[in-house]
């Protein structure tokens, strides 16, 4: 953890970036991780960057730029030539360099796989290209050691010293078949301490062995190697063959995505903002949201007119209307986010729908009758208004019940026709029951007044 | 993927339980996974559980009940005597042993101990139990290879045999001195391919060799894994002696129970809720943040009676209470949101506490400036009230720009204070702006009415 990026290391950075101090920059950089030197790549100036990127050990910089943040490293990449960014890729992974590839245009992929020096490598990269962004095949990288069931554990050995060297991280050997048909997998210790005339086919592991195939999507990855604790998953074709691996630290970030995504739809934000965002970005995935809230909050207030002969007679129902509208929206967006995260997790229970909008039903009655109870006693203490007190008791009950039906309800029918059910939550949620509440609000008092 | 688990699985499970034909369960659960093994656990009554338990493979029943979700296993433990507990924890790699034994009182952690046969898996066990629960001391696990710098490879390799016995997965061999202190890693990969005379510290790795300290928070030993894409990391105590190993696995569930907390706090949830939990825990975990809502429209409804005679000069005034509301409440919680995440991942610029206010500030505008656009056409040709339109589009803009800096102040302040900032998010925000915009409504209602 030596290393930590201060605003006094980029001054003194943007210093020597000034004058140009070469021999300077290149000091500074040398022997930081390239994570580090990606977070100090996004915080320059792209063409500063470029500078600095020129002056790093060509390893570390390869990797700095497969680390950057996709719009950050959009901005770089703009500073490179192809035969550059050719020169960058054949240094990376298959998988990073996919993903640096799929920043750039049709035209400037193909130049840039044209001059790839490793004809190899360039097929391999070449066919990730092709992978919908959100499945296996896009995340997985065709480098992975491999031995044949048939091979003794001597073979093996040479041919994996031959494999290894362009494997960066080796964790686990894949045993195929003549077909190239995943049989199981081999750990590494177990061939560390094997014997020399014994076939891989019969120290491989082959019960309980968890695949993907490459259509299957990123999320079902993530969860598979979440659940069974994996730290690479073989990745093979509709035939069974096996076509390349998916290592934990890409599924992370799959993980972290997700999450991060329910979590902005909940606030109501639509695009992936960053602090590091333009006011413009920020501004831009915000006022869909605002924008919907001020549809709701119009059509509330065309309710409110409706009926506002009912205001005339007793004025203090309008002191109740923000009671009413945000108990509504806090309970619809409680019901919602409960059912959202039990289907990002896959949570089994989840399938059974019935009894969960029934359990929600329960929750809504103790909580509904719970609120109706203080806010009955609190309104009989203070103003001692008995209609007023029934008008809100009853308001609040069947308000709570219907967001609570309605908030678990959605989540799931949404997610039935194939759309993000994390749609439901946030402002979408708190808008409907807005006016459904406002609606109840004044049948009720119509009926208690009446 | 061969095993899924469906709700007719369970039912014919359950019948087998029902008639205690044990040869059945047997083979019905028979070279199922373990983590399968785990949801089956946990989606039948405790004692049915057991029974089953008692009728699946040592081992792998010991791992299911460590990858089980802390209530359901809670419920399990309790159908076990502490003689069955300690020849499961036998079985366990020390983290998972550990784990289980913190479900227990003080006495039966005693007890378990005491029953166990391995007395340095016992050591070792007891060892992790001190440790704060949130740090990393708690998340890592004895069980690691070690092999010392002074030791030629051939050495090397026999002595991992021995040590590789007890630990399950093997990815990389940390290489320490005589006094127990890191030096750097040995992937096994080098190992494998060095000559037999060679010495540890001529292959090893040391530059750029990330570890974390037994006190470092579980959050820094996840962003760290994260952000330098580690599968292990080592585990130092304050003398720099390696005592232990944090493996990738159990980090992933540190990061998705982070992105869970913050979702379930900006949803108005306090306690870890699952689609599982019971009609009381839910309730429970929810009804602090209605109540938080209550209080806010209690106080709401105070606000607006003390500004009545506006009302009874302009009714349409109460009209747009709703409108006014939801969209201080949704603004707030966007920028706070915005903020939240930023500091959850220890995004750099979040340092630079003003110009993030300021950059809210500027949302707040240009936000604030569309709204009370738009409200103020709208309102014009619907209803052609011109006070009115000009007191709505002021109270937007201000109430917007009011929304967006607090939204930004407050999780940021929270930080400071080292409380956590999500808490700022959800009902909490939601309901100081419903206050200070109705406020604020009023006061602009007041001027232009005048």
């Amino acid at each position: 953890m030596a290393f930590e990026l201060t605003q006094e290391f980029l001054d003194e950075l943007q210093v020597k970036i000034d004058s140009l101090d070469q021999t300077a920059i290149a000091q500074t950089l040398e022997g930081i991780h390239f994570a580090d030197i990606a977070d100090i790549f996004e915080n320059l100036d792209a063409a500063d960057a470029k500078l600095c990127y020129d002056l790093v050990d060509e390893d570390v910089a390869a990797d700095a730029l497969a680390e950057m943040e996709d719009g950050a490293r959009t901005e770089l990449l703009k500073f490179f030539t192809p035969k550059e960014i050719a020169s960058q890729v054949d240094l990376l992974d298959t998988d990073d360099a996919a993903d640096i590839l799929n920043e750039l245009s049709e035209q400037e992929k193909d130049d840039v796989i044209a001059k790839l020096e490793d004809k190899e490598h360039a097929a391999d990269v070449a066919s990730l290209l092709d992978y919908d962004e959100d499945t296996a095949g896009a995340l997985m990288q065709t480098e992975y050691i491999e031995a044949k069931a048939k091979w003794p554990v001597n073979r093996c050995i040479i041919e994996l010293r031959r494999q290894a060297e362009e494997v960066e991280k080796v964790y686990t050997i894949y045993v195929v078949d003549d077909e190239e048909r995943l049989m199981g997998i081999l750990p590494l210790k177990r061939l560390l301490f094997a014997q020399n005339e014994t076939l891989i086919k019969d120290i491989l592991i082959d019960d309980n062995i968890k695949s993907v195939k490459t259509h299957d999507s990123k999320e079902d990855v993530a969860a598979a190697m979440e659940k069974y604790d994996l730290v690479t998953i073989p990745v093979v074709d509709r035939q069974e063959k096996l076509v390349g691996r998916i290592t934990i630290d890409d599924v992370v970030d799959v993980i972290r995505e997700e999450a991060e995504k329910d979590y902005q739809l909940a606030s109501g934000i639509s695009d992936n903002v960053e602090t590091s965002s333009t006011v413009w970005q920020n501004t831009r995935s915000r006022i869909p949201w605002i924008l919907i809230g001020l549809v709701g909050g119009v059509a509330s207030s065309q309710i409110i007119r409706g009926y506002e002969n009912q205001i005339d007679i007793n004025p203090a129902l309008a002191f109740f209307i923000p009671l009413v509208v945000a108990t509504a929206g806090n309970v619809g967006v409680q019901s919602s986010a409960i059912i959202v995260q039990g289907l990002a997790s896959k949570d089994f229970q989840v399938k059974n729908l019935l009894s969960l909008i029934w359990k929600e039903t329960k929750v809504g009655v103790i909580v509904g009758l719970s609120c109706a109870i203080i806010i009955f006693g609190l309104n009989f203490l203070l103003a001692g208004d008995l209609q007023l007190g029934i008008t809100i008791s009853i308001t609040l009950l069947l308000v709570i019940l219907i967001a609570a039906i309605l908030g678990a309800s959605i989540p799931l029918i949404l997610d039935r026709m194939k759309i993000d059910p994390a749609l439901a939550t946030g402002p979408f949620i708190t808008t409907a029951n807005d006016i459904i509440g406002l609606t109840v609000y004044f049948i009720v008092a119509y009926f208690v007044y009446m």
